[in-house]
């Protein structure tokens, strides 16, 4: 079976189990932890990180957009960029907004200070840090906000990889505790019926030794 | 006729006008200061930065790798992404080497550095980042000389999207002088081949003011 070298609090690992999910491609879910550096890891990607799917035929495909491409390409049945050029734009602009500002700003900053540090063995979080990724979160949980309450779905009018991408940054920072939903009602409705898929199960019942998530994280309703 | 917001030292702006060069599309750039952050560049890319292209047709396309595949699907007489899946896998994952790791240790930490600092006024550059960036740095450009050693080209055997993207991460580089082509031969080679496409011309006669290149930056043959 297809294999996929991930880690759990990963918003680039999420993403590609979502889109596996939503695919409705099998795969046995493997555990790396990238930091330690395994030789093997670097042997099948020269980047060092997850996730990496590994196909039947051998094609090792690394990092999460080269990823959703190409399963995109590889299994055409179930399409998640849309169809016209300027669906695909908007998909693609939405995904990237979170994976690049998004992350930068936030959903990197939490993870880092509050999983990854501990995991790794690199000390305490650090306050200024956080304060930093709280100051930043406000106006991009906002802009957020007004894309799930201005379209159906948060790269138009259909789902696309557009939600799978920003499910999988929020779905780690509710993981931690760290989104307030009462101030962003809009994405709050539209994660709840993310979370309501059947692709998003295996993602509510990852567990990390030292990290409790909070009651309404694996909660349908909230 | 279609514009391109873009700034001169940005390897993101430097891959795209690479690409429309070399897909022989015209475009008229315009110099984007995106770190004044101007409302009307949110407006148009709420992500803040460049580059951006705006179509004839008004479609508006921001950030590196969305133009990238848009420009792949919408103008596909010069292919830069390969033919089978296996192809454009290899091509997206050395482009997607250059744009992450290699720029979030070496190329970013440069630029910002030695160039975004003086320009935004946020003072002089660290020498700790610096040196932190120089070594980071050997590891990874001896990689990326192995890929040049190894292929004809960076994601292959054709011409394709990652040379362009390690072009321009190296392009800047070498425009603040930080890169010692004697240690890697073979990628000073392809470096060289790829500097005498018509579409590098542009790129060769960027001037930013308060920073002079090296000599051998337009120098062809080195």
């Amino acid at each position: 079976m297809r294999t996929l070298l991930h880690f759990p609090i990963s918003p680039a690992s999420r993403t590609v189990r979502l889109v596996l999910g939503e695919k409705r491609l099998p795969f046995e879910p493997v555990i790396e932890r990238a930091w330690e550096q395994r030789p093997e890891l670097f042997a099948i990607n020269p980047a060092g990180d997850v996730p990496v799917l590994i196909e039947d035929n051998g094609l090792i495909v690394p990092s999460a957009p080269v990823i959703c491409e190409y399963l995109e390409e590889a299994y055409a049945d179930t399409p998640l960029l849309g169809r016209t050029l300027a669906e695909r734009v908007e998909v693609r602009r939405v995904a990237a907004w979170f994976d690049t500002l998004f992350a930068r700003e936030v959903s990197g900053r939490f993870i880092d200070e509050r999983v990854m540090k501990r995991l790794s063995g690199r000390g305490n979080p650090d306050g200024g840090a956080l304060r930093d990724a709280y100051a930043s979160m406000r106006p991009l949980m906002r802009y957020a906000n007004e894309l799930a309450e201005n379209r159906n779905w948060l790269g138009g009018g259909f789902l696309s990889l557009a939600d799978f991408t920003a499910a999988a940054h929020l779905s780690c920072m509710d993981f931690i505790g760290d989104i307030d939903w009462a101030r962003v009602p809009a994405l709050r409705d539209w994660y709840a019926r993310m979370k309501s898929r059947p692709c998003f199960r295996p993602l509510l019942a990852d567990r990390i030794s030292g990290i409790t998530p909070p009651e309404y994280y694996t909660n349908l309703d909230f």
